[in-house]
């Protein structure tokens, strides 16, 4: 070993052989890379995907010390730029991380049950929630669809544009609930709105919507109003765990990704005193193949106090309180396309992000975007949509036939 | 307390008040009780479903020391006699015990936990499914359908007699997997062999097919020669651990409930050695909405070292080698379906099974079906089918909508 150690430092700079060493715990992807020099070389053999240009030494450092929060910082900071198409550049380092971290399995889920522990209160959540979702309803409006719809988009068929994939996942929804006029909903984290405006309007059912975050709660209900729902809509500002009111359907749509593990119980037994012994719930959340504790650096600057779960750790809400899984559908290719429209749309107001915050702030949601696209497009992260009831529910159909409109 | 237990014995038989604490632990089922000295009353209020017959009052006794061996004893026995619809007198019960169970969770999971810890090896598991499935395959065909598919049929619509639901079963696997002509499919616990025979002649792909069971596999090479499939299935009389053929498919459609929780990791690490990068698997088995050990006289009567899954213990196959699930379907409705189907040919030929075994054994495979028919009936037990794939698979399709054929 320290022959060959030698051998390389020899043959190369010393630099280069720390990013050689950095790419091959990254699973030596198929980049290029630039050093502050003018250094240029490559690692893996082929054409490389995008060129990674490092600005100071430094960065090496810092790769070092935490691979995930150090890229995250010196990309954000421009001391990392990528010369070439970002989203595959992401789509390359994290199928590389991805596969070498493959055999991997105790190690991860221990990992995730130690992060499980630390439980998200009523005030912490509030805080994180704010973190994220009240930097202004102007910054979403940029680059999310119309309606605002901040989650996973069904794309039915490949032609679907953004706007008409959200409305098209929505459906999906309300078809998978099987929603009947009259009946009440309650929503736990609705995001601006649209959900439960869209089941109001289009299935005539009675929603009850809860959300932490006093800007989307604040624009949801002034879309409401303006949309002649007020009566069927009540927006609720405050944690899921607080609702109350017994109901048909209940249905949660990205939120369980800020639930934290520590609180699955908590949610299941909600549900379980929520629901009607003839109801049908739907969650809908990011998950993963397999128990990992959240990426370091996501934590740190985007989902402070999130986690995604796997199948089984999603297990907890569902068992305790003897909760049939009806149907569950892994929509992970959809949010891969889903991310990258925004990515897109992103892309083009960039400028007018920079004007609002600043640069970082800028080129860390632009990561933010393309690394979730990266996720979905690997397989480092899925989305589980759940349907479920209470164990003896005997009035639901047959076959999921209702879910694919124009069959038999 | 004391006072009014006294008061009871006053005013019942101590007979009487016997049964009514051994129904108050059976969720006090609307059913009505005749013992064996011809006293007859009933426990809860309105029309009762059928009326257990006691015929003596070492019944009790048995009851009381084991609920579900005494009453699978007794039954089997003659000793209990149900006058009344049979399987609408399980559903009740088995509704009432469930109901009874609804609250605890972590006792069944641990004793779920402590019964997994026995380990099926090879030898066990050929004694196992020796005594169940090599019964003499004229036995089962005295009740199944003509095809021998003695697993859950799909009921697309009500209409469908048994006979088209298990080839709608078949088929709905089938596009479950997306065959494809010239595929490799290994199946893992193929019965009498009706699924990898049409897999073969309908989707044209080239099937491995694993039995322990003698009977059904000379059955199994029977039909197929019958049928010029010879070269296209083939079947090993051997364990699914012995598997060792790559595939572009695996299949295994009710043979889970025989591997116990001990072995999922092997099966997981099994599929992992087997299925190529672009593959895709499917595993049908019973399971529950949450742990719980198996109903210990099925287990001593029917299926020696079986074990009925929850989902989160499922996860043990696939999240250690990060398999993607893609889809889950619970089949739960048309398992009692089925069961009842079973118990309607099985009620028709019952002479016949006396004959060639005796009153005892006919006695206790009626009430396996029944209970198995009420069990499905009230949710003690689902049907998962569970569609998977390796983590990084993006050559799939991107809705479930090819398995509804019509739509779109």
């Amino acid at each position: 070993m320290r022959v060959g150690i030698r051998r390389e430092l020899e043959a190369r700079s010393f630099d280069q052989t720390l990013v050689r060493w950095i790419l091959r715990f990254a699973g030596n992807p198929n980049i290029s890379v630039r050093l502050w020099n003018g250094d240029e070389f490559q690692i893996a053999d082929g054409n490389p995907v995008a060129c990674m240009e490092i600005h100071d030494r430094g960065v090496l450092f810092e790769l070092m010390r935490s691979p995930s929060i150090g890229f995250g910082e010196c990309y954000s900071q421009g001391r990392i730029e990528i010369d070439g198409n970002f989203r595959a550049f992401m789509v390359e380092l994290t199928a590389g991380v991805t596969k070498r971290r493959r055999r991997s399995h105790y190690g991860p889920k221990l990992r995730s049950l130690i992060h499980a522990a630390r439980v998200n209160s009523l005030a912490l959540s509030r805080h994180n929630v704010h973190h994220h979702y009240d930097l202004g309803n102007d910054f979403y409006k940029l680059w999310l669809d119309d309606r605002m719809v901040y989650t996973c988009a069904y794309f039915e068929d490949s032609e679907k544009t953004l706007e008409e994939a959200q409305v098209s996942k929505l459906d999906h929804v309300c078809r998978k609930l099987q929603l009947q006029p009259g009946q009440k909903v309650v929503e736990a984290g609705c995001g601006w709105g649209a959900l439960a405006m869209h089941m109001a309007e289009h299935y005539g059912v009675d929603v009850i919507a809860y959300n932490n975050s006093h800007e989307q709660v604040r624009y949801a209900r002034e879309r409401a109003a303006a949309a002649g729902l007020e009566r069927q809509v009540t927006f609720v500002e405050d944690d899921y765990r607080t609702i109350s009111e017994r109901c048909d359907v209940f249905v949660s749509v990205g939120m369980l990704e800020h639930v934290g593990l520590a609180n699955y119980r908590t949610l299941g037994a909600l549900i379980d005193r929520c629901l009607a012994p003839d109801g049908i719930g739907l969650i809908h959340s990011i998950g993963r193949s397999h128990p990992a504790p959240p990426d370091k650096w996501i934590l740190k600057r985007i989902f402070p106090g999130g986690h995604v779960p796997s199948l089984g750790e999603m297990a907890a809400i569902f068992e305790p309180y003897q909760f049939t899984v009806l149907d569950i559908e892994n929509l992970r290719p959809h949010y891969a396309k889903t991310c990258a429209a925004w990515l897109e749309n992103y892309d083009r107001v960039a400028d007018r992000v920079v004007d609002m915050y600043d640069e970082t702030f800028a080129r860390m949601w632009r990561l933010y975007l393309a690394g979730s696209s990266a996720a979905f497009e690997t397989g480092t992260m899925q989305l589980y949509q759940v349907v479920f009831a209470p164990q003896d529910n005997n009035s639901l159909p047959m076959t999921r036939a209702h879910q694919y409109p124009g069959s038999h």
